[in-house]
Formats: C-alpha cells, structure tokens, sequence
C-alpha cells in the first residue's frame, strides 16, 4: 500500500445498533486491498434510505441486523492505494459510487451492472457506509471530480445520477413535456436534469410550499396539488417521472401522460401500484422503473461542471460526524429540511 | 366506379341491436368512395370483443346505441374500385386491415397509426363492420395475398397482427424465453409468433385442457396453472406476453420476469391492474401495452405464406352469414371452440 | 375559399430561367387547394441549394428544365384558407416546412415522410419554391409560431431542422463529446442544437477565420484545421456531425471517432466518400445520413422560443425581392456571408 | 488445482513461425490460474484469418514477430479448474469464446466488451491460440454446450457468434429482406441465422459455383454475380450483411439497399471502401461494421441446438494435429473447401 503521511489507525463512524440507536464508535482505518483505494471522506449527504434505517431498522427486506454505518452519498480525497492501482490518484478528489459489482455475472457483462444480484453497496446491509472518516472503495468507482466542483456537489453526484439514469431511461429529449410527481431531493434534482436532457417544460407537483418554491427555482412549473389536482391541471406529458413513492399518486399521474409517453417510477413506497390498464394499452404508454443507476457519473460530473445543474442550493443543513443524529432526524422538526450533509473530518 | 358485373344493389347484413338482439337485414350494397376499393366479403372471424359486444351492448366506453354490424377480421376479393384508385386490383384477393386513421394528425405522422384519435375501425361504434356481403375500404388497408394463403388464414391475419405488434413491442429475438399467459386465440397465435421471432423456449399458461392442447401443438411448454401455479414452475422468462386479460395473472406473472426483462399487456379486461412496483424497480421491468397493431400486414403475410406461423388451424367453427348468432355463441357451450368463422357468401 | 381583403391578383416573383439567368416576373397569385393555406411570404432565407441550383441549373439528377421559383426557408402569415381547412388560421404567422409528403406510402406511413418518393419540395424541380409573395401550403405544413419568434428566426426553422435531425440521428445526449466539421450555416446550427441536446464539448473545424469566430461564439471549441490536422487534435469525439460535405473531410473525420461512437453525414458533396472500413469495423462505428428531416418543428421552435438556439445572428445580409440575385451571389464577394435573407413583401 | 487423473506435462501444438512454416512442438501444459478451467482441446475449426497469418505472417497491424499458436474456434471438455471455479465443471463440455475482455475498461462496463482495447484473444499475436491438446481459459468464457451438440458444432459457435452479432445489429427480425454478399463460411451461416431471426427472404451473392450451392441449401436465393450483376437482379433488400470483405462488392450492394435499411460489414479487406454517399443519405441507410461479437453464446447454442441453424454441413474436411498445415492450405487446391477442422486428441 502506498499513502499520504498521517493516515491514522482508528477513526470515528457512527454506527447504527437497531431503530433510533446511534453511536460514535472508533474503529480501525481500512486497508485498501487490490484495485482499492482509500478515500479520506469529507461530505456526505444524508438520504431517505438512511432515515428509514434509521427510524425502521430495515428496508423492505434489507433488515439491520449486525451494527451498520449509514451514508453512501460521499466525496473525498484519496490518501492511499492499494495493490494494482495508480498511485498518482493520491490527493485527488474524488466523488463515490457506492455500488461495487462483482463485474463478470449475466447482468454485469452485458452492462447492466447496477441489477448484479452480487452489488455490495454503501449503508445497505450487511455493507457498512460512508458515515465515517475513512472508506476503502473500488479504484474504478472513485470517480476524479475536476477542481471547480464543491465537496457537496461532489457527494450530491449520487442522488443526480438516479435523475439522470431516471431520464435516460424516460429518454428524454429536446420537445419533451416532463412532469415530475414530488419535490423532494430527487424530484428537485430531476427537474434540473430534465432541462439539460433538452425538455421543453416541466412541471413538478407536491403539496409542501416550501418544496414548490424550490421546484419554481429550477424554473419548472411548479403545482400545488393540494388546491389543484393533478387530472385537472391541463397539462399531458410526454415524460413521467414518478419521484413521490405515493401509489395513488403514481396512478392519477400515469392517466395523464400523452399518447405513446414515458413513465419512469423512481419513487419507492409500497408493494404494489395501481396500474391504470386501459390507459396503458389505449395510449401505448411505455412503463420502467430504476434500480439505482449505471454509467452516470461522467454525465453527471459534467452536468455540475458546466452549470446545468445546480446541487449546492440543495444543501440545507451542516453536520459534523458526531451530529449524524441530527442530520438523521432534521426533517421531522423542520420543514425547511432538503438535503442535510455530514462533514465526517469535523 | 370501375365495377365487375353483377354487383347486386343490396346485401345481407348480421345487425346488432342491443344485447343479444341480432337480426339478418338487407341493406344497401356501399359505393367506393374516393380512395377506396369495394371487397366482397368471404371470411370473417368471431373476436372476443364481437362477443362481448353482443353480450352486453357495449365495451367499457364505446356504447351499442345505433345499429351496429359486428366483425372486424374479415378476407375476400376486391371487386369494385372507387375513384382514384388501380383498378387492376379488382378481382384480387385481400386481407382487410379493419382500421383507418386520419393520416395527418400527430400521431399518425410519425407512423403511430394505430393510436389516431379519429380512427375508423370496423364494428367498433358507430363504424359498421365486416359480418356482410359487401365491405368498401381504404385501398391502402385491403392488403393483397399471395395465393398460397386460404381465405381463412386471410382473414386471420388479423388476430395474428396483435401477435405480430406483441412481439415487436417485446422486441422478441433469438434467445429470449417467452411467457404467455392465456391460451385463448391471441395466446395461441402469439405462442407461434414468438418462435418465428427466434424465441429459444415458450411456455403458455391456461387452465383448460383444451387450450393448453392447442398450445402443446403449437411447439410451446404448457403449463396447467389450477395444478401448478406460475409463481412455482421455476421459468423465468425474458419476456411476458400478457394475453389473459385477468388482472391477478397480470400481477402474478410480471413477478416470475427476470432482470432487465420485457412485459407486454395484450389482454383487456378491467381498467386496472396490480403492478408490483418493487419487481419492476429492482428488475429494471419495461412494461408497456398494445393498441392493436401498425404496419403488420406484410410480416403477417409472410410469416403464414412461409409456414412459420399457422392459422387454419385455429378455426374450430364455420357458419353462414345467417348463423352468426350461433358463431358469437358457440364458445358457451362448446369449451373446444377457439375460433368461429363466419363465410357471407354462403 | 376564406381570405383576408386586400389579396391582389397577381404577385411577383423571382424566377430562374438557367445558370445564373432570374428574373423579377409577375405571376397569378395561388388558389389554397383543399387543406391548403395561403401565406403571405415575409422571410426567405437562401440556402447553399438555392446558389447551386442559380449557379449551375441542376443539382446532381436535380435539372431546371422549367423556369423555377427558388427558397424553401419561409416565413410568413397566413392570408387565406382553402377548403377543409381552419379558418381560425388566418392572421397567424407561420414557418413554412417545405416538403410535402404523399402522407401514404410505404415511408410515410411509418412516419418516415422525409424519404417519400412521392415528396414535393418547395424550390427542387419541378416544384416552384419561396422567392415570392404568396405560396399555397398544405395545412400541416404551415407551422405557427409564438410571437416571441422573429420572422427571420421563423424562417431559419428549416435549416435548424436540419440540424435538430441530424441530432437525433445522432443519439446526441447529456455526456456526449460532439465534432462538427464544417463551420457553414448548417455547421454553425448544429453546434448550438447539440448542446441543446445536453453534449458536454462541442468542437467546430474550419478554414475561414470568420466562421471560427462564430463558431467560438456559440460556446464551440473552434479548430482552425488548416493550422491543425484534425488527427493531431487530440479530440476524441463520441458523436461526428459532418456538415463540411468534402469527401476527405468526412474520412478524415472518421478516424478521430471513439469506439462505438456515431457518425452523421449531413454535408452533400461528391457521390463517394472514402469510408476507413477499418475503423468503422474495429470500433463498431455507427453511420448515417440525412435527407432533410421529418417531425421536427414543433422542437425546433421550442427550442428558439426557449432560447437554447440563437437564430438572429446567422443572418448576415438582408434584400428585397427584386434583389434576389444579390442575395444569391453575396458569399462570392463578401467572405463574412453566412445567410442571406430575402423579404419579398419589400 | 483440481483436475482430473491423466493430464500430460507436456502437450503438443502447432507453432507457427513465419509465413508458411508451422512445426509440431512438445509445450508444457498450461496450469490455470485463479478463475480458469484447463480444456482439452478436440476440435478447432480454421478461419480465414488462421490462413492469412500462415501466409503472411500478419494480418494489418497485428504481426507475428514471436512463435504463434493459431486457431481460435475451440471446443473441448474441462479437465482440470484453477482457485475460485467450481469444481464440478470437471467432465464438461465446453465451447470456447476466444477473446478475454479486461472486464472494467470504459468499453466492458458498458458491456461492449468486444471493443475492450485490452482484450487477449485467442491466435492474435502474442497470443497463442487453440492448435494444441490443452487450453487454459477463464470460466465465463467456456460455455457449456447441450449433449446434443456435436463437437464440430461446439467448435463452430465462433463463426455463428459473428453471424448472430452481425443480424443483432441489423436489428434483422421478421420482415425483413436479406441480402448476404459472400457465400464463404461466414455467409453461410448468415444466410441461416437471418432466416432463424425472422427474415422473409435471404439472398447470398457469390461467384463459385459449389458455394452458391451451399447457400441455395441453406433455403436462401443464391445469385451469381459473374452472370448477373446484383444491380441488375431487382432484389432490393431491406438488410445487407457484407460479407465478402471486397470494397467494390460492398459499394455496389450498399447501392441497393432501400429506405432506412441497414447495412452491416462484416467481410474484412482493404482500409477503405467507396462509400456511396448520395444513396446512403437520400435514403437514410444505417450502416456499421462489426468486431467480433459480444453476449453471443447462449443464443448461438440455442440457435443450433432448436436446428434453426445448421453448422455441420458446414465441416468439409477434417485432420489430426500433425496436418495442421493441410488444413491451412486445403482450400488453395481444393475449390470444394469450406471449413477445414482439426481434431487436436488425433
């Protein structure tokens, strides 16, 4: 292994012992194995993935059982490298894409490496995550960040390559009409995606002014569906993509896209939607949902760089790694709350 | 009008007028307008929705409430051409394509016929339909047969052009394993679409033995779901053909898709179904449904002249124009009837 | 017929007679046929086509045997309304597209009317074109625009159809690397639509100083090749625009592209180009080319309207009717000629 | 390692050397490595390129400058499993994808692994290829074959691979019209595999007349161009497969190619070809070249193991390891040759 100087052999994680049970601990700093590098981490944004475990202990079938590090929306700073990697990559800057494939199964080799049923991912069980001040990642999954990017919008690359993925999927183009079902962070960042996809308009429902105001600022429309619903709002896109999780919502928003549309189910929530059939089959309507992304982050890196999109604005809240708590549960006392970001080296 | 002899100035016609109230009318014999060729009509195949018309009067929003002449797969020879058209083809044997679309609205344009807002398609209201003696039709839809083909298997190309449009929204190719779900006329034929597309396994589900027969005979795997349910007959397919029309089997066969796997939904039959949103996600699902069909006829027409599919052997009843009753009937008594066709001429 | 007062009889034109032969003439002002509407022609941009056909009497098979109207970019308002058509129209500005497809053959029903054998194209013999004061357009064919839209920018719709086709052909989307060569209207079009797109770098090659220059300002990278051999650039473009139309530019091209990069030929220029088989095959290479455009007005306004492509500063000189062949001979004299537009009501 | 009882220390292989001299040589047997299976090697078809390498030493910029082992079209049975395969591959039978991707390039992760530039492929200098009794190769890309194959077949899903990539990127499905230019091995089972994805005519150019006879016993239309040239034959294909690698034969086929069609080349010869450029823009044809293959195996196997392809007729002639070089140069005096396969346990 080569490093930097001053690499210590403990760090501090906050580590997540069951719902609502979160502690600083001090654990001993990874060893790079071969193709790793070992990133110092220096942001991490908070998700609702992390909140559920957080609150639930569990994910669907993902259940905590064994003490688990949450966080997985992370960018650093490369201190050292393991066997058969470049060590040039030391001090570099890099954004991390939690997922490591194993690369060789039948949906790695066609390219569909985010469907590997052999992913280990950050923070998602029994994989331990990035809050925590050293992480030893996959050589080709620490993506280099050019020098005009912030460590936040190095750490947000994550939650814009689900929009962008998300769009590629609903292939979006220039004369797209989109409509975006949810302001939360995915819905905000997918409606800035969206325009640099080439979309013509877009719109963006939700129920929360405060999310409406942030939809407005990325210059979509934005529709309060609580004084005006959905169905009555005159608008028939071309593109749907679903950020709210809320079954109903999913299908009163599917009724309403134009013949031959794209819907994309981003939004998780529930076992089952209710599917409108006959809209469906009468419109042609051709239906996807995403599971995380895949080859997203040069796209994603080059959106940020040339000011197409905007992640900064999406930062709300600040904390250090003893404050995971507080990042974790900001929301439930703060309406204002988007996008909470930990900075473990605090 | 360019005319053989002998065209009589009325015909008979099989008239619907309210459930269950079919009458033999004479009417008079249509002139070919601009554009159009006059085809005595010498096949016509009974579908589900001519059924269910005469059952109930109505299919969900399209209402029985003038007189309507039922049949929309529908085979004979052109035997009068009306301004503007070859009038060589008169005495040529045609296909009936039963849609006519406007040609210029946004949707016809860029070649999506099928889903024209102003279509005028056979036996669907107020549009009459084919179970009469004499049928005038756009030139461009009374597609030409090559001799080889029966008036029967003409007339099929219908039912075969949903299998067709089925398959080419699945994007069926050589190695895909293929799941249809429903025996009934659309299953079987899209059973033989599939392998003519180059599908490496098909399996079809039903639960009467006579149509998991048929579909055996076709070359597919039959499975018997009321002995084994799908969820426990280890096949993961690449693609679902959905032909059952049954919400649960809906539900429960995208549930077997593999990864990054195709869902079709071909079968009607309530306006909604439940969509396991967490397998399409995970899955990566891409699911869309069919409107009738586009631009088939010619594959359609060269799969039956090369015996790649077979059609005749669909046809398990054949009566005269004064028997259509007993054609839209048959199938509640009869449990081996899977297509009856109705001959005008006789 | 439904018209505004104030049509006159009889209007101006100008018209070639053979190379480098035109002449102002008085000719009947059209009848709009049924689905016709008539325009008012306000706008005419003259096109690399338009200068051949002036220079040399033909295009390729292309011959004016007949005395022929030249132009096919324009602008106008709509005046009066053959029958079947909306009256509603009239006052209205309207961008011309061009051609007019037969709306029923084996391209156009599949939506791909640009290849119609049966097209009739404005300005291409036998077809008279748009240096005039009224022409008769079908109705789908008359675009309206917003206000917001110039007429100049109306006008140049058309050659930014061009290149909102050749970036579909394309697969132009957010992480491409773009090479345009040729710095030509076409080229310069085309550099501002594929950032529109979303492409990441958008590189520009030329000769000429003058059109580097514009093509810097669009954002372009702009490469000077009689300075720098394109191979020696060091650019290693995903998607190639070639818009130069010199056989050895497009070869030479070629070579640069990445693996599994697109190509699109969009110059005209020589009936052969010497293909690097080689780098074709070794790096799976995609290639196409344009023949006009089909379905893209509606995107191209938007995308004027919305201000993602910059029309107004394309034109670089402005004539009367009567001045048409200054408009036609302006770039042999004026090397900072990029379009010419003709205002025929002056 | 865990093998079976009875592997040899020594092997034995046939080594070239430089143009037109191989010698049989005693070479140790290969240990695999972590991830690989040990094939004995019993049957290895001879290719196109094989011959080219024996004759010239080089083909294009790949040249022989150490001792080269050639033959990439193997079959075998694993007989011994390097650390981390599974064990009960032992006893096997396998069919050998020759080319190793690297895995983690910006081509394999997207699952273009063919273009990996750091792919190491059987017989392509330096490495050494299958004309020997034992092969080491990495588990994922021996696939394992049904019993029903034979091993010529096994050894022969090589070739079909590059004629099921070539129709994949023809996007060749039901409909379309073939044509294939070159009725060598290659085309030969092209014509077969466009028929199996669907294709409703296939016609196979050439010039000799045993091969156009095999071509006519695949069920295609064989034309012989030394009488009747292609332009003159009336066949205007919707998809052309060039697979006779002669620039003015791929000029002239591209030249009668209609609308939208698409255009693969497949033949290698020559760096450049005549592309016809006005045909391929007024037309809009497609047009790539391919690069071995990728993903191709499972679909080949089932394509032989339904009978939908046929590889044995293929087999003209046959020899042991020590008449490798007859099986080199048997076409050079035997018109009738086709593919020439060595059976390396003789």
């Amino acid at each position: 292994m080569t490093a930097t100087s001053g690499i210590p052999a403990t760090m501090r994680a906050a580590v997540l012992h069951g719902p609502g049970k979160l502690s600083l601990e001090e654990r001993p700093v990874p060893d790079p194995g071969p193709g790793e590098v070992l990133v110092r981490v220096e942001a991490v944004g908070t998700c609702g993935s992390d909140v559920h475990y957080y609150r639930h202990g569990r994910i669907g079938d993902f259940v905590v059982r064994e003490p688990l590090v949450l966080g997985h929306e992370a960018a650093g700073t490369v201190v050292a490298c393991g066997p058969g990697t470049d060590t040039r990559r030391i001090g570099r800057r890099v954004s991390i894409e939690p997922g490591t494939p194993c690369g060789s199964c039948g949906e790695c080799r066609p390219g569909r490496y985010n469907l590997c049923p052999d992913m280990s991912f950050l923070a998602t069980p029994p994989v331990d995550g990035a809050f925590c001040e050293y992480l030893a990642v996959h050589q080709d999954f620490a993506h280099e960040v050019p020098d005009s990017l912030t460590l936040e919008e190095a750490a947000l690359l994550e939650p814009l390559s689900v929009a962008v993925w998300a769009c590629r999927k609903a292939h979006v183009a220039p004369g797209d009409r989109v409509l975006i079902t949810g302001a939360g962070p995915i819905g905000l960042v997918a409606a800035q995606t969206a325009r640099a996809f080439g979309a013509r308009e877009v719109m963006v429902t939700d129920v929360l002014p405060h999310r409406l105001a942030l939809a407005r600022a990325t210059g979509a429309t934005a529709l309060d569906v609580s004084s005006t619903p959905l169905s009555e709002a005159g608008y028939t896109p071309t593109v749907l993509l679903e950020c709210s999780g809320v079954p109903a919502v999913s299908g009163e928003a599917i009724r309403t896209v134009g013949r031959a549309g794209r819907v994309v189910l981003v939004g998780m929530g529930g076992d089952e939607i209710p599917l409108p059939l006959s809209r469906v089959q009468n419109y042609e309507l051709e239906l996807t949902g995403t599971f995380r992304y895949a080859h997203t982050w040069p796209t994603a890196t080059a959106l940020v760089a040339s000011g197409a999109v905007r992640l900064d604005s999406l930062v709300s809240h600040g904390y250090g790694l003893a404050e995971a708590e507080s990042a974790l549960t900001v929301a439930t006392h703060d309406a204002t709350a988007v996008k909470a970001v930990i900075y473990p080296q605090r």
